[in-house]
């Protein structure tokens, strides 16, 4: 099988080395002159130009692009001229699938197929394998399955469920046709949705861990500052990094996010490198959208992406309007002074 | 009608002075010799100690306190050993309602009745009159009703509900008994939680308000940053002291807290002389605590809850906690700089 | 001054009576012959047809519009072939600010003017007046401004500000010109956000009031049950009714929402003629996708929304996953029987 | 090493016969003779009676209770007077840490010492064995050490953490001593707290994705209704059972949760069989209540916990609050049928 290829950052890379592995023949383009060498060293054809990687594959082609979200449609634009009726494009990056939707009705226009693959596995996926989420048209999927299965897994990366026997289903293996276009990132979309949920309860858990020792503390004895009613009950010093390494074996919240804080944690549980500022990538936001459209309510999954904003300084106007409410019913004075 | 009188802070004063007007006769202390002249200058009877104070009262009598929460043990310590049975205590403070079962069990011993006040009003309530919510034995309400009706703000203070006619019942002048020990300060617990949730609505309002010229901004085009897809969409650049004022009339969400905010957002809507941090000071958490206990969800108040203690800074470790996984799983650095 | 109407529901009637006594003249249209009929009972001009109405009216020409949501695009397709350039249409409704920028677009190339306006009051606004949301061409505001002066409650609806001095502003007499196109539904839509926010912190506070009996309940002892480790914290039978009149007047929580929610409980404080239902109507998941849009944390506003989303019942399945796990890790049986 | 053991469930029954396979003595009772049978079919020495029990151990005496928290303090009653000096009882169920503070001081005064042991593990631990979060002296965790070590699942039960040589410390075998008494239910609480949220996340984004067909569903078009802006994007019909599989390989939100729901949802994705109401157990709440005593943000966590709430009903009278509110306002009517 042969397969285009565009965009070799470390992930691209990655990925086309796991595909030549699988004997995947990739021809392969970025602009960045010294990972086409790269590629080239896994046994990729490394192409001059989007236009050359065109000429390179044989038809019935298929380009799967792993760009950053924002340049993916300057990409289409050059790619969709070079293709013939019947090719197909790949989306493997992280765009929100109703930009999938609008992409495919364009290809379509061309008779050009367009696949829109969401891909978990960050920078572990090369060791791991990437798990993927598919959607497009049918056609297009039975085509590309040598691709997504390379990429993906295999059945041995986790036991088999209860209950399953036989021939293992393509999910097992970590690849999965999800449904028509936008079918693959909308279930990517809310994997992140979900993995913001999973992030925050972990964080939230080691923070309240991390202030059971509160009565140790001195307290402001003043109107300003809430009492603390029981102080003997808040005098632990905890051993966060043991016990994130704990709950590895045996608890209910094992996962692989806790084996990597464990990790973390076990190499410094202050985390002072950490500044507390924590980005949001878009999954997150439209998965929340997606909620509110659909009239489900997704109270996790909304604080989780609330707590970034918060951690970006977002909610600053907000308290000092709460600030200013105080001062105008209570006199209190939050004005001096600098946030701690 | 002849009252003890034991704090003397602004609120006490404003009490007194309330009191006296309607021909209450207090008796009054505080540690602070100005406030008692002040208390003097009102018509109010200044005792010496609290000593002089019990033996200036009649029995039965009644002694208010008006104390920070922290040291209202200490007083009564000082107080019961001077009362006789058939005296009464009040407590017009702050006081978690748990606190109140426990001292009304201790003074009960004595024979004396203890009566828990949840007085709201604020720097306000001199002139607006206070709304008292009432707690203790029911005979001991009734003998201080006169010392009751004359805080409270009166039937004109509000036109009547739809539907009351006749003789306006005490919730209608301002105070209310709503049942044994700790009732008054469970209402008024609620009614502070209330208030936390109905602060934190109006100041994300504003904020999204606020943030509705995003689309004019610059965002960093990487992969730590979420695109904004439609900046076409976020434009404004709202005046909102003027909107503030606007919803004073004729909209649903006129209130108190909104004509405070008019006032603020008038003066300065940038309200940059606030820093961002607010403080609690402990109803709205035992709001949420009793909320837990009763099994009741609270996702509002406790929301508005969280944000105060997010404004003061306790979230950092749970945001660290996220970093340190984004960077295991991801690569994603957000360890150097400042939290903006 | 003169002024078309189309859409005299209850409100566009109420709003035809209310501009027809401060002397603007209405010609008006609605397919429903009995509404004609009534308003032209306080004055206004009666058209036969959409097309009659545009031929009544004399350029430049302003027809306002106060239909709901789903049919505003279908009637601009009628209104705008009869209007001449200079001509202006105002959505009077509910209208997504979005829909606004578009239609304000389209109506642009036929050198027509779009106004936008948020309309707060509901039922109550005849009596109130209505408190008005605009935005648009500033040149069409101002030539509007004695139809939305008649329409708004007029600066005596509240005490002026602290610190508002000299003429009011429009803001103080209840409308405001908040910017270009979608301001007016832009700022609409955030204030429904605010008041979901606001009738749900009252809402959970009287449900907290409202189980401070929970220790007089029997619980059942099993595993399954969280057990109250302080029954007798939890004995009270609060007065609903009273407390709601009660904070009516003094506290720091006065509101109209409250004035109003006093008069139902007054009524009924069991409220057991309302199925717990609650019907949301796009604005406040509108305000929730704004704000996520800017980045902007909302986790009070959110939270009120998904409680409607939940009690219309679209939790389930993220319930019954939350079972079957308890099922698979623990045993526990949440199959049968029904939800209480 | 001997060791006594009360509280013979399944939970203690297999606990009895892991450390009995381990070499640990163990002299068991329960008011259930089937159980006492049972353990001693695995080897253990069955007693009579506590007292019987107290006999058989010779001291320093070791006491493990596995029992349902409500029993515990009446079982210590029965206990304590048969210890001496020196002697040990473990509390191994889920009690509030709380109380370990309260029965630890209390059997301090027998010179007994107290061991809080918060057991994770459920029906699977027979299997994987047990991860244990300890508090207590010191002194008695080390003399106990060896039941702890049978118990737990070994370092085998999961990859080493990067960075972690040498011999394994004991978190990594799966117990750890976690501080002064309390300290091990502590941790346990804060475990089944990011349980909620775990559990939460996962079903709020199933509940998404089961709802990626809310454009195929008819909408009633009133007022009372929100709309679909885009129905177009909300076609899919996802196949659940293979998600959740497809997820246990390669993504990031791989965990022991996610593996249990795979086998669950594979089996019916329609998870008809669960009713809906998801119970809570104590430790989600109390987790909330020490978060909040420490002013620690934990919207994650209780958003989970209120979700629970909500789904036993308890949120219906907020609802009724709010559909009054709406009723007065703007003359909704939500009074009649009932909810969905």
């Amino acid at each position: 099988m042969q397969l285009g290829f565009v965009g070799l950052g470390r992930m691209g890379l990655n990925m086309v080395r796991r595909m030549q592995q699988a004997g995947i023949d990739c021809v392969v383009f970025d602009t960045n002159l010294d990972a086409r060498k790269e590629a080239a060293s896994y046994g990729a054809t490394a192409a001059e130009s989007i236009q050359d990687l065109a000429e390179k594959l044989q038809a019935p082609r298929a380009v799967w692009l792993m760009l950053p979200t924002a340049v993916v449609d300057a990409v289409l634009d050059q790619v969709v001229p070079l293709l013939s009726p019947g090719d197909t494009v790949i989306d493997g990056g992280n765009s929100h699938y109703v930009e999938d939707l609008r992409r495919a009705e364009a290809l379509g226009k061309h008779q050009l197929m367009y696949v829109d693959v969401g891909v978990s596995g960050g920078v572990w996926g090369r060791e791991r394998g990437y798990c993927q989420m598919i959607g497009g048209p049918e056609k297009a999927y039975q085509r590309l399955e040598p691709a997504f299965a390379a990429l993906a897994p295999g059945v041995d990366a986790a036991p088999r469920s209860e209950g399953r026997t036989g021939e293992p289903s393509s999910a097992e293996k970590g690849y999965l046709y999800c449904g028509p276009n936008g079918a693959g990132h909308f279930v990517k979309m809310v994997h992140n949705g979900i993995e913001y949920g999973l992030m925050a309860a972990y964080a939230e858990g080691f923070n309240v861990l991390k202030h059971a020792n509160a009565g140790k503390q001195k307290r402001t004895a003043d109107a300003e500052t809430s009492p603390l009613e029981n102080p003997e009950r808040y005098q632990y010093d905890f051993p966060l990094g043991e016990v994130a390494e704990l709950w590895r074996r045996g608890s209910v919240i094992g996962s692989w996010l806790l084996d990597l804080t464990a990790a973390e944690l076990g190499r410094d549980p202050s985390l002072k490198a950490y500044n507390g500022r924590v980005s949001d990538s878009g999954e997150g936001r439209w998965t929340a959208q997606a909620a509110i459209d659909e009239g489900v309510p997704v109270p996790v999954l909304a604080a989780a992406l609330f707590g970034r904003f918060t951690s970006q300084g977002n909610e600053l106007y907000a308290n000092q309007v709460m600030s200013a409410m105080r001062h105008a019913f209570g006199g209190h004075n939050e004005k001096t002074g600098n946030k701690e």
